[in-house]
């Protein structure tokens, strides 16, 4: 049988993701791998007492096809959360999405035609490229440096009529880097009038480690006049506030482009699970969410503490990066004369995993760096780990 | 702000979907327009036992990222149950999707360029059409006759290079039917060395009423043989056997597209809920997803058998229709001179609901049919609300 597939089935990006998956998932080593919360992390002893008490008729809502653009009550809690952060939800539509690579996906869907160019960071988030790839986007990835975009480069990019800007401005996947306010407010002055949206995407938003990078990690769409916020099409997740098994996550976009989404996610999965959003509304209006991100947000930063003490103490001073200020990711650059490839082999036959910088390059080249996660490892595995990449690195220096 | 769009943007199906749901789920008016379980036949209680008894690793794995393709243990349960009823397990692919209607989407992304033809019933499910325009298909509707598809129109049908053919043989939504096996084995006939994939929709395959329509209605990927194996890429889905609200179906398909199929999955939501594929992996574990196919099936067959008892006494002779012999629907044509659009006024205003036939139209147009559901209603509301069709009927005549 020879089947006869589409044009786009090409732009596929091959399986960088599940590979990561897979050696993110591995018990046998020690991993860095991982953008996912510890498994030990999650509320369920919340979740558990929440589902018992849930009633008949909640247990329905949570079985039955729901509203395309998410349950009335999960949106209710969700807009009024959102209200207290200072998001603009009575100027925008909140809609519910199966993860947010799935608000990513649409967006693309929505926006992209083959050869269209889409403007990323570089390094990016390998799921966003992904599924603009799927839609056959030509990605141009804009580099970043400790505050965030460059602007210059921006300046140039923007010159090749892109459909959209695709960023992650708070702590950041992978470069764990938030970008100054100052930075924020050069890119909106270079993007004002060019009717470019700006895809904020905010995964990470909740995880900052104090109230310096609190401030600084204000989201564009809570601070944006007017007439910047309609460019603006924000993305927020409760996969790194709650699970990402739940597959939740939501957009705060226009008028204009919720009502093109929600038709278009009316082709692709008819609703998200109900059942997730029964659970996290619940887990909203009880107010555990809020407690449960304090909880958690102290963790990954004692986490992050004794990652970057374990750096210095085993890792050459060669090695650079940019501290991070919340999230789950420090992106090392590797010394001259370091070949990541190598160095890779040596760690994972030693017992420790990291992923290779060049999956996070929009292009999927070689770039000299790597990502280390300190979000799904114990402390006591993180100074075993990063002390095991430390020997190799001495060993290839 | 002005948006510019993918020129895929035009050719999203508008909100008949949208209408539909809202349509099914008011609740001041006796419904037959949904095609959703009734949520008193859920199985709450048997749901609580069984979250109750979740392990921590159970939920752990529930909260987490699951493989693309489908968590291992709900898989393992999957294809050890289609086994036993006869599927090809060993020499296909098996992935989870999020909703049937996301391996139909991912199917419509493997397969279609823009203005590609599409073979359809004539009438079809709504939702793969939704999902095949969004890619731009050309969607050809091929009439069905009481035993299935129309084989001299799908011979013509098939010069028109097609790049796939979407049938839903069993329980047919809208129009109730179910293939003949004579059909089958004609339609296999036909299709045999075209290389054209047959996309199988056999979301309703379980609610067979009887032991002839269970026998009429084995799934041709049980018994085709292993050429034409592998031109059919069959869907089934949990949607109707424990819960929509899940959003978890599965396709059974050769290697090949599997491998595609996984990758496009990787770019829209990473994989399907796990907290779903948990709860219906211990569903199936225990047992009780046959027990309570059972409960169903017989619920539904009573429904059926009020409906049609109704009609016989309510409905004037000239509204002709087949018989469902499983599945949620009855496909009602109207008498000559009825216009069913003005019937649809007149019901709803006498405090009952239908859908118009046009919305199963593969191009939307007026056909003289109306869909009503006997699944979602209980049966002191079914005479009901025939009853009120039957006098406004009787007013148009």
């Amino acid at each position: 049988m020879k089947y006869t597939f589409s044009e786009c089935v090409n732009s596929f990006r091959s399986s960088a993701i599940r590979d990561l998956m897979s050696l993110a998932t591995r018990n046998d080593i020690i991993s860095f791998a991982g953008g996912m919360p510890g498994n030990e992390l999650f509320p369920v002893e919340k979740l558990r007492i929440l589902t018992d008490n849930l009633t008949r008729t909640q247990w329905e809502e949570a079985l039955q096809y729901g509203a395309t653009g998410g349950n009335p009550g999960l949106l209710a809690e969700l807009k009024n959360w959102l209200k207290k952060r200072g998001f603009p939800v009575e100027t925008n539509e909140l809609i519910i999405t199966t993860g947010s690579l799935q608000a990513l996906n649409i967006i693309g869907k929505l926006f992209i035609n083959p050869n269209d160019v889409v403007l990323t960071e570089n390094p990016v988030f390998i799921g966003g490229v992904s599924a603009f790839l799927s839609y056959q986007a030509k990605i141009v990835g804009v580099d970043l440096d400790s505050d965030g975009i460059d602007i210059e480069q921006l300046k140039e990019a923007i010159k090749l009529n892109p459909k959209f800007l695709y960023i992650t401005p708070n702590f950041h996947n992978p470069a764990g880097l938030v970008y100054s306010r100052e930075r924020r407010e050069q890119l909106l002055e270079v993007m004002h009038g060019t009717e470019i949206p700006i895809i904020e995407d905010d995964a990470y938003g909740e995880l900052y480690f104090d109230e310096k990078s609190y401030q600084t990690s204000r989201p564009m769409k809570t601070w944006a006049d007017a007439e910047m916020d309609s460019q603006i099409l924000y993305t927020g997740s409760f996969s790194k506030i709650l699970g990402p098994g739940l597959r939740l996550a939501w957009a705060l976009v226009p008028k204009e482009i919720y009502d093109k989404m929600s038709i278009c996610k009316q082709s692709i999965d008819a609703c998200s699970p109900t059942i997730s959003q029964v659970i996290a509304q619940q887990f909203m209006a009880s107010g555990e969410i809020d407690k449960y991100i304090l909880e958690v947000r102290e963790i990954y930063r004692q986490r992050r503490d004794c990652m970057l003490a374990a750096i210095e103490k085993y890792l050459p001073k060669e090695v650079t990066f940019v501290k991070p200020q919340g999230g789950f990711y420090l992106w090392l650059k590797m010394p001259q004369g370091v070949d990541e490839e190598v160095l890779f082999k040596k760690v994972v036959e030693r017992g420790a995993v990291f992923v290779l910088g060049s999956v996070f390059h929009p292009n999927a080249e070689k770039n000299g760096y790597i990502r280390v996660s300190y979000c799904n490892t114990p402390e006591n595995q993180i100074e075993k780990g990063i002390k095991i990449i430390g020997e190799a690195l001495h060993e290839l220096l």
